[in-house]
């Protein structure tokens, strides 16, 4: 039994509070300043709107103003954020963290600023001071997990990564249950990149499947899965270029983390549907309105990396041309670029 | 343009007539003696009754027993039999096939004979006498195929391997459409592994969605996706176990013969039917019935493995408990035990 603090409410962060509190823990759950609704919802009905289910009665929900108080006497600290959010947690975790206290992130992924691509636990910790000798080295939680299954307690096994092994121990430790499996993977790089990489290629990974339907088809046996699986073995082609290139190992994509978590974003959530969107030909334009504004990771992490390949190409961690599926989705869901896959340059050296 | 026999009118060898078509070649569809029916369908109206769609009116069917008619003047040999039948279609090429002409086969995967594992290319040569010097080296056509959306031309990437590159060559030549693309992969052993083992772990990939069903669930982006990816992830790292302890590479399970395969093959048929079945938990006679008795490669690929795996243990080549979930759908589909997936036993060293 620990005191576990979660700063976050949205469908991840609030998910993770069902194992947490199924282990006995003292799980309070923090809202950010764009959650005072799912905090008021969840302290009047214990009712998770987004999620659209009903927590254990036993979690404690904050509103970000209450962060000090939930976080004053917690044991381990977990950011629940969106990658986007990640600067400013970091700010909130510099006011309230107690040295030693570990920390525990879902945000995933990576950014990219002042010329370089940056680790999302990286660029938290940057936010966070430290004492001499001391470094703040959040273990990283990955995938593959759906929110909306792991509150309904889907039997889920993710990878937990970080620089610390002690941390990652002790995260591991407090987190697992007979229906959350914790394994731990020391390739902080690999599972980040996956992390990270997983959305851009999901999109493509529905395209078939939205030019099936469009064609008038139904989801069954006979759709476009020969397209979708040519897909899919191009885009674990590059997402092991671009570990390798990014200083990972490559294998860390043929596990949870990358297939693992690339199945789960083609089931399992807004990537899915907007790629189906674009497959079925209605246009960028079109499946950004019926998106309604939702945030699309997706396209956060293909203008990041559209962003940091001409500097990995000029520093011959990749060669140019070797990722002809990431250069397509981009042109497709960030230009708006017809959707024609274009396989003829698939699986070359 | 050349003269083409295929021998085996089952789905994807007369599924494999519509891109050869395509491609202008006079393409002769030779019948099993298990597939009068099919030709006489064909004959008479050029429908396949068991894709259940019309093939080219060019394509021309023979009966078995015309054979040595069909291949006469041939310039491709296609073998298009289950793996059953790859005994009975070797026997028949030793009658009819004249030296020098290549041999494609579209039978994958492996057979366990006189105490070793045998690639059905290697099986179906040592039935094809040869003079001093000579062997016959098939070119094998892998997989992410299914033969219901090549017949609709959907845009198709597969795998072609094979001893002898000239062969691969010219047959991948004579095989190539826009919407059938051919790759080739020197892994010979690799390809078919996959192409065996893919079969196995598509049941266990679809136990997920049986379960999800018998409690009610339908498909959608809440399911059991987070467990399905789970066993995704162990699938993958067993099946480079066995391509390593058979000889090949890994690397090749990364790929298209590998989880593009397993992909279509749980999206696309029987075997992830019979899955379904067994996850719903109904019991293995129960599913058996409800399969009607159709053809179930997995558990014929699962029984191999069973016999051979003692001997590969035996010469260390793999280590007691390392394929675990191959270990637990081999009791589950061969002898009934429940669909409980062992995930405490995944993801070890």
């Amino acid at each position: 039994m620990a005191r576990v603090t979660v700063l976050g409410a949205g469908m991840m962060g609030s998910a993770l509070c069902v194992p947490l509190t199924d282990s006995g823990h003292d799980v309070r759950l923090v809202g950010t300043h764009l959650d005072d609704d799912i905090i008021t919802s969840l302290l009047q009905r214990a009712y998770h709107p987004t999620l659209n289910f009903a927590l254990p009665a036993s979690i404690r929900p904050y509103y970000s103003t209450d962060l000090e108080l939930a976080a004053s006497d917690t044991e381990l600290m977990v950011v629940g954020v969106s990658s986007a959010g990640v600067h400013w947690a970091g700010r909130q975790l510099a006011a309230v963290l107690r040295p030693d206290v570990p920390v525990a992130m879902i945000s995933k992924g990576l950014a990219w600023q002042d010329g370089q691509l940056t680790l999302l636990p990286d660029l938290l910790a940057s936010h966070v001071p430290t004492g001499p000798g001391q470094h703040l080295h959040p273990a990283a939680i990955g995938g593959p997990c759906i929110a909306g299954e792991l509150v309904r307690r889907v039997p889920t096994c993710v990878v937990l990564t970080g620089r610390d092994p002690r941390v990652c121990d002790t995260v591991a430790d407090l987190l697992r249950t007979p229906y959350y499996r914790v394994w731990q993977d020391p390739d902080v790089t690999g599972v980040q990149v996956c992390a990270a990489a997983k959305n851009a290629y999901a999109v493509g990974m529905a395209f078939g499947m939205g030019l099936h339907e469009a064609r008038g088809g139904r989801p069954g046996p006979i759709a476009l899965h020969n397209y979708e699986a040519a897909v899919l073995a191009q885009s674990v082609r590059e997402m092991q270029r671009l570990v390798r290139a990014l200083g990972g190992d490559p294998q860390t994509v043929a596990g949870l983390a990358g297939i693992g978590d690339l199945n789960v974003t083609c089931n399992g959530g807004r990537t899915g549907r907007f790629g189906k969107l674009l497959g079925s030909g209605i246009g960028l334009s079109a499946a950004l309105e019926r998106m309604q504004g939702q945030t699309l990771e997706c396209r956060e992490i293909l203008a990041t990396f559209r962003d940091a390949l001409p500097s990995l190409q000029a520093q011959k961690r990749l060669t140019s041309g070797s990722l002809p599926l990431l250069d397509h989705l981009a042109r497709v869901a960030l230009d708006g670029d017809p959707v024609e896959v274009p396989f003829e340059r698939f699986f070359g050296p």
